[in-house]
């Protein structure tokens, strides 16, 4: 039976609710607990790794058998799993619930299949209710479960002919106030800001996320270096607002695991090139954000040098996704194309 | 006094008249005798280097003492400069013409003078009647003068990141379709594509402007090899429609002079990186017309190498003409910014 125009309005609450949460390891979820005749008799939320799933939350906060009967609306499909706190699945089902309204279906490979056992169980299940934004919600938490590690943007900024300096290393700048403007917005979009060693040592960049008046932005992604040498002791990325890591291994499989369960959705891959291109060469790369400056500088200083590709058949092909003015730079956004796209003819 | 409507006809007349004559050393030029009461009783126009002007050319049909009080509309100023045939300005005066009409002002630094030479001795003038068709008909050979050699276009197509090639030389195909046909669109309205040996040697390119079925267009420009190394007795470019020019001194100024002498009034530079990077480091390059493929190789094989800059400050800054995507590469047309421009702060 498709969703009635009270379990509609349930989802919408369901989803603001879901807001409420942390990201993180576990996706924000929100719950609304329909009475049979479509009053709203309980609410939940999950309040973050460890705590009661959102399903849960809002049932604990019932009476006894008071949810008989009941439908519960609920913005991510229950899962199926015996967590720390046992599969929603059987939560609903012993508390007598008759019907199921959900919005996204679990990704998760051990928490998935909870409406199909609901529904075997003989409960009435309405799958993709207000799909989209609930899709929208968890965007990087179900990025997060498709790839199995964090989303991660390799930036950098060249000149027209690929270079990220000029041969005596200065760059500053390359690009103009629009292009890094834009960079600062989208650093403080992210979870994670990493740099190599290298240009901490080079450039001792802030790595925070500032507006163009040069103050803090609200979110300030956490600044992760990589690579074995010592950071100095007055780096300015240790007056962060938020505590540096630092990792020395260059296995970047590793590095991305770990973010993972530390919660962290999306990392923004700063450079310098050495790091840049270590991550293409890795095929960690989900998007390329490269800011084109219109200007030629030649020499030796290449915004990325070797990602592994020797002739012209391995060539990392790219899909453009955007290409825009920003001031007088062209900001291009990439991503890798389907493997199994052809290559253009030989 | 303004131009009459017999004046602006006789004009338009004058211009179609000037298309007739050969592009080249001297300028296309037409020129239209009005008597008196504005009837057309002479044409003429330039049949190219050695022949006599246009005014020259239309006073020659008409019988002597028959121009006197007459009207001359020309395309391009009348010349002031003893050349192989006399300063025009002095034939007009002493065919008795009272009034003289032009379009485009001589922009030669010996040849000009030929309106206020005029105007002195008593005759009427009249500047910059349909000057806007008369500057776009005379384009290319305005701006060899104001240049003093060919305009010049380096073409290159490179990966996002700058590489012509990928490490072990391969690079067919980085851009797709779309960007070579625009490649051959553009050679074809070229008066010699230039090539270096290191690319006749590498790739053996036939040098030819061809549709996309690979048929020859109908103008070709002239081939022109650069570098002292030899051409293979079997290189494609030896059964070029044209005969090709093979130059051996790296001087490239001396090279444009000489093609200025031949009339050449555009170069297109197809490559490779020395050369492309030759005539950006002499400040050659008028016109940069770079094609993007969405691809990364990385490696050393850059589509410009050497460019003469070694510091930021004196970073080749370039003016974006143009961005437009062709099938899945970027086409960016640029040309070098003003010198005066300030750089981008510090
Ligand atoms: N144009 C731009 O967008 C941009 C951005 C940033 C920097 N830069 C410029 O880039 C220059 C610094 O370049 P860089 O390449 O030396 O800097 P980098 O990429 O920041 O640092 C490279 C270092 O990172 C460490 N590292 C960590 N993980 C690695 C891995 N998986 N593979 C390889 N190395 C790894 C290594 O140091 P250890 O050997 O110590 O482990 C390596 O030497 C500076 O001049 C800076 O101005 C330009
Ligand atoms: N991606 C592209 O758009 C593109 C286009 C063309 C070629 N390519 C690739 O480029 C590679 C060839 O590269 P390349 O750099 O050797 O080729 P190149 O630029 O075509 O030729 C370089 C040679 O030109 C001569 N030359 C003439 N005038 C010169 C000057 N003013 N300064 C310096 N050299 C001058 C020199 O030869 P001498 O010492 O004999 O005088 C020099 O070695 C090939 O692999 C080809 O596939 C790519």
């Amino acid at each position: 039976m498709p969703a009635t125009q009270a379990e509609t309005t349930a989802m919408e609450r369901a989803l603001s609710l879901a807001a409420r949460g942390p990201k993180g390891v576990n996706p924000q979820v929100g719950a609304v607990i329909l009475s049979p005749t479509g009053e709203v008799i309980s609410e939940g939320w999950h309040h973050g790794a460890g705590t009661a799933h959102a399903e849960v939350d809002a049932l604990s906060r019932l009476p006894e058998g008071s949810a008989r009967g009941a439908t519960a609306v609920v913005s991510l499909e229950p899962c199926n799993h015996t967590g720390r706190t046992g599969p929603c699945s059987r939560a609903l089902l012993e508390a007598g619930v008759a019907r199921v309204v959900y919005a996204v279906a679990d990704p998760g490979d051990t928490s998935s299949g909870g409406a199909a056992w609901l529904r075997a169980a003989g409960v009435d299940i309405e799958p993709g209710v207000l799909a989209d934004a609930g899709t929208r919600l968890l965007d990087s938490w179900l990025t997060v479960q498709r790839l199995g590690r964090p989303h991660v943007t390799v930036k950098w900024a060249q000149s027209l002919d690929g270079r990220a300096a000029a041969d005596d290393g200065t760059s500053r700048w390359i690009t103009g106030p629009a292009a890094r403007e834009d960079v600062h917005r989208r650093r403080a979009e992210a979870d994670v800001i990493a740099a190599g060693i290298g240009t901490v040592l080079a450039d001792d960049p802030a790595l925070t996320a500032r507006t163009p008046e040069g103050a803090l932005r609200e979110h300030q992604p956490i600044p992760l270096i990589l690579g074995r040498r010592e950071i100095p002791d007055d780096a300015a990325v240790r007056s962060h607002p938020r505590p540096f890591l630092h990792r020395r291994g260059h296995d970047l499989s590793a590095v991305l695991a770990e973010l993972s369960d530390l919660g962290v959705h999306c990392v923004f891959v700063e450079g310098g090139p050495t790091l840049a291109s270590a991550f293409v060469r890795a095929g960690l790369a989900d998007e390329m954000l490269a800011y084109l400056a219109p200007v030629l500088l030649g020499g030796g200083r290449l915004a990325l040098d070797d990602i592994g590709v020797s002739t012209i058949r391995d060539a990392r092909r790219l899909r453009t996704v955007s290409v825009d003015l920003l001031g007088d730079d062209l900001r291009v956004i990439a991503r890798p194309a389907a493997t199994a796209e052809p290559t253009k003819g030989e």
